[in-house]
């Protein structure tokens, strides 16, 4: 299916977008105006790692619309290896929780004194509480693409599925709506609680929702567990 | 460095954002209109990896904002663990444009007949024209974040440098720049090259200055090696 093909599905939300190609003589590509530019950089400070969700349900056709938009990811010899599973079964919700439950565990043992003290208070994960509940894998054994671009650096492919996840988070928060990226989880456990395929490598487990609040601080900041780093003191001249 | 201070910094340009963080308590969080909603998308959709560059120079600076902007990707425990090469020297460029002629020769070998063909026909790097090149790595062993959430995930870490070049590429977009991710390199060669320390992982190489065309259909499906898939085909349901 061309991209041509996909801007014609009737229920692709990226079908309205003014440049939605339907011959190529006839696009524009767009200019990003001057308010335009200003929005994407509150866009980029107001995404947050949300843990706190409200419960209301969010309609199943926006979730669909922003794994669209996750699908307009880069990707590796464009092999799209992104797979997307809505988790919403409660066994399988459950089974999940009680991983963060052992992880999270575990994880506090490695702390010490006041550093443990705060991580415990740490909100980690918003699972109880987000409406939507998204795992998205890595498909490591896709024929598409067929290999371009992952001989010497095969991580590649799962970089691609973070780059789904990346614009399914700034999608979401466009719309006013909030996405938590938890990894305090075990990953062969959740893989097999969704019964996905062996080959199928868990690269984010998302819970999502509308936020119970919005900062432009992230948590970790405001809680003092981790300062923003200045641009400048991680880049270098060669 | 908190967010605070940050926006406070006279050459950051975020500052100018309308949401700058100045008191938590004048904060209005964004709402995105339709409006920009739309344009998004467009971006989304424009977004291509670029490797037909035109020569002109890009200001330094906007380099640096761009950097700025990348480094408001989320990252695990928000350890930041993005580093930012800039290659400027013209040896470290040709050594590096070896390295992918190598690898490149290599992954030709691997196809056969007409995917052969179609491989060695493939423009798959923008090295020679892109005025700026900037190599991203990870840095494994930072101690910012305290380890948190990755330690039954230690691939966090990386995915979080991931995130942080999905910002710089859409960030660039925005600014009408055009950005290609170079894949096709011996990463311990990269990492020799450019002098930095062994504890850095590769995460990307990339090419980035002004785009000779642009398009919204990616390279690779205008020439047949990989169509689009279309976003149902890898949705779940569990």
């Amino acid at each position: 299916m061309t991209e041509t093909d996909r801007a014609k599905t009737p229920d692709d939300p990226t079908r309205e977008a003014s440049a939605s190609p339907k011959g190529s003589e006839t696009l524009t590509p767009p200019v990003f105006d001057q308010s335009f530019q200003q929005q994407f950089i509150d866009l980029l400070l107001w995404r947050r790692d949300v843990r706190r969700f409200r419960t209301d349900p969010i309609p199943e056709a926006d979730i669909d619309g922003l794994i669209a938009e996750a699908c307009l990811a880069p990707s590796v010899g464009n092999c799209q290896p992104w797979r997307f599973v809505k988790v919403n079964a409660p066994e399988r919700r459950r089974a999940i929780r009680d991983s963060f439950e052992r992880a999270n565990q575990q994880a506090l043992n490695d702390y010490e004194g006041e550093r443990a003290k705060l991580y415990a208070s740490l909100k980690l994960q918003g699972m109880d509480q987000a409406p939507v509940q998204l795992a998205v894998f890595a498909d490591e054994e896709t024929e598409a693409g067929m290999g371009l671009g992952r001989k010497t650096m095969p991580e590649m492919l799962d970089y691609s599925a973070v780059a789904a996840v990346q614009l399914l988070w700034l999608a979401a928060r466009v719309k006013g709506i909030g996405m938590g990226w938890v990894s305090i989880l075990e990953p062969n456990v959740v893989q097999q609680v969704l019964d996905v395929p062996e080959h199928w490598r868990l690269i984010a487990y998302l819970c999502i929702g509308y936020p119970e609040e919005d900062n432009v601080v992230p948590e970790l900041v405001r809680h003092g567990w981790q300062d923003r780093i200045d641009p400048h003191d991680v880049t270098l001249d060669r």
